[in-house]
């Protein structure tokens, strides 16, 4: 059941805004996140098992300034977490570990709660990109697969557990009555644009009431698709798998940061008009074909993994900020100066 | 018609020294350039369409202090660079748009315009490789096709319309009458070093007059070669294409370094012989064999794409600057203290 | 003849604490480490033939203070280093020129020289990595070859002459009498997690009586196999080789890092007992399947030239050190708080 946004605005209404707290379950992201907030001036929370702690210890600028220690990293408890001035931010493994139960969550989340459902469901997230006007691989039915596909699990999985498959056997073979999409194979290369959208800053790349940065670009490192050109030449036979393991740098040919911001811009209208808005981090799942022609694949409404490459800022902020600036930075200065002006509902939900 | 030295040398006599300001077209690796003129305190002039205006201004640190807005960026206004005390960076979309038409500029450009014209020219391009004494891939006649080959059309066009042919039919299917190059293809992996060679400095690395740096190396990213693995594990049939989407860091075993800066040195040496020199940045687009040989397949007369990589500095910069050094920084840096001393023909043609 | 480590101590105890000199072979990462000494106000020694020298000088930041030319980089002139005051830390190059005699070297060096031994010898090396608890890729006897296997020369070769190998006719064909070992080839991705055990510091992650920290990772970069898959599509036909050429960045999923720390703990605790500790810098080869389980096929008792990506600090040195943290500083660091600490026997043999 999704928490409405007056019940939401009602808590946050309780909070003291100077004192806000950011906090996120201890991976992921969290360090980058707890790092920029540091960075920031923000008090931060980690929600952790006792296990995981003292992996964040070993990082002492990334470790939160408390911990919440859990038994079960799926359980949040929202209620504790408000009761400290805490903000939750939600990112890949949050997502995975809360599952459906985010949306009830009464605590308030940065961004838009709402954008994680359509992200969560491919039909909706779907129907997101295209009302964005950005080119999707085709999505099959099973019986009508006739080329190849990549068959992907429900959830936000880290690709465990994808595999392709050219024929409507082959799927039933190993996806038979599981919940999964079946997406047409797309030729080219993949580049994973990181955004951040503030709808408290009037000047720059203006997107609907606000603005839109590029924080950075990277690629995903996959086991055992990405090496698997050399266990191929080793005369190996094995099935490709897509678990992604890493994150490399990439940046890309400056006339297509045009394509690039566009697209951006075009989700967050969209999601203006489906669903109130993104504000804060998202990424867009490309492959780039030889035309230079960009096809989402996969949206992300939140964080992604692949920004840890730049806890120092990327090539790509170093043009916008004067100070080193990470995406997990970026979060904790637009939670900070939301508070300041008296605007975070604008950002909170 | 190549403007004469001569006539370059009169016009930027009539410049104000301490008020050069760096123009560019707005694309390529015009950020840097602008990001980098700022760190050094040189003003800027971004050539650009109108509608290309907004994504610089989306980047305020990396965007021009003034706009020359132009309807056809193929069509650079020498006058007005020059009315503005204007030099004209050089970089690979800006070579592409302006084609021949860069020699006759009448506005100061930063190195050796004649370089742009060796470049172009994939004859004279290997004509000064080997008489740098660089190992180079055979250039084949079409006819004499005997083994795989990679077709080049004429112009940097970023590896767009490149192609595998390993027959004299393959190649006539593809390319009868077209202005391309054959070249032999090389087993090894790419690796592409950027040089900066500045005629003003007497110390360090002692090349010619001047002193030659090692500012980076990239790796380019290409679709759809680069996750052609991918693609052939889908079971998919496809035409490899090497468009150029991007470029990712690489560092090099260090006891290459030896090889790399010699390599570096023969360029600008027989720059020296073949057309008085290549001051400012260049580029050797390399193979690296099993046997650690380098062969150079390409040269760029000026400032790449992978230099993008590295706005803050590379890790071979900053065992030679102390503060950030990126190659737009270092273009800027050279251009200042050539106009400090009284120096710019040396640089700037 | 392994010199004892009483004689060490000695000839250590009559050095200058407060004027120790970092020295190593001009190779690998030498720029690295002397960069970060000069940045720890600490004197270095390069040791390097005259044509070396030049190379060098052209990056005067990582440029030793004093040259110690040699004919003949294998032959470390011990006593004009322990002279000099100066500490040797042995890298890549170091221990692939010195080989055997390193053992003998009557001049302290940085770590403990027992584990550039255990790491030589590949029998040893599985020995320790198996007394860790890691799991391993299988070695085969030749006559057994029953699946794809990796033929690896002895010594730290960089790959070069690495071969992949099905059958006992194939081993045979190609290594008939030749020092090396046959390791079961892996399926998944490469990683390469470089540590740095400090038994001085006693905060972090604890392990045996001191902490871990983990510096960096990267991806190595081998010709002609990491861009077989190009001239695969090519249509050529070659053979696989594994020289490696450079090191790529790599940030590797956040949850992972309780697997990378525990294994990098064990390998500490496996030296302690097995003889006597690894102080400083040391690196795992791992594979990561698609199931996110590590295999180290190989260990380095020492700095790694993948960690030449940094210079800088790496995505995670940031979250423990608020100054850019190399490893080359981090050695440099490390030596000069164990001489104010009178600590330097606990990190020098």
């Amino acid at each position: 059941m999704l928490v409405s946004r007056e019940t939401i605005r009602q808590i946050l209404s309780s909070y003291e805004p100077r004192k806000i707290k950011i906090a996120t379950i201890c991976s992921h992201t969290a360090l980058q996140i707890f790092h920029g907030a540091r960075q920031e001036g923000i008090k931060t929370v980690g929600i952790c098992t006792e296990d995981r702690r003292r992996i964040y210890e070993a990082f002492p600028l990334g470790c939160p300034d408390e911990f919440l220690v859990v038994d079960d990293p799926s359980k949040i408890p929202a209620g504790e977490l408000a009761d400290m001035n805490a903000i939750l931010v939600p990112h890949g493994s949050l997502v995975e570990y809360a599952g459906s139960r985010l949306a009830s969550l009464r605590v308030p989340m940065l961004g838009n709660r709402e954008s994680l459902q359509w992200e969560a469901d491919r039909g909706k997230m779907f129907e997101w990109l295209k009302a964005a006007g950005i080119q999707v691989p085709a999505t099959l039915e099973p019986d009508k697969i006739d080329r190849p596909c990549v068959v992907k699990l429900a959830g936000a999985k880290g690709g465990r557990g994808y595999r392709v498959v050219s024929t409507p056997e082959e799927f039933y073979e190993h996806f038979e009555g599981m919940n999964v999409t079946v997406q047409e194979y797309l030729i080219g290369v993949r580049a994973y644009p990181h955004y951040f959208y503030s709808p408290i800053h009037k000047d720059g790349f203006r997107v609907a009431e606000g603005r839109l940065e590029l924080i950075g670009i990277d690629r995903r490192f996959e086991s055992n698709i990405d090496e698997a050109y050399r266990t191929q030449m080793a005369g190996l036979s094995f099935t490709p798998s897509f678990t992604v393991v890493g994150n490399e740098l990439l940046v890309m040919r400056e006339s297509l940061l045009s394509d690039i911001m566009d697209m951006g811009k075009a989700v967050v209208e969209a999601a203006e008009r489906l669903f109130g808005g993104i504000p804060g981090p998202f990424c867009l799942e490309t492959v780039v074909d030889e035309n230079l022609q960009f096809y989402a694949f996969e949206i992300s409404a939140r964080i992604v993994a692949g920004t840890n490459i730049y806890p120092q800022g990327s090539p790509y902020t170093i043009y916008q900020w004067k100070e080193p600036m990470s995406m997990g930075r970026r979060i904790a200065r637009e939670v900070k100066l939301a508070a300041k002006a008296g605007k975070l509902p604008k950002i909170i939900y």
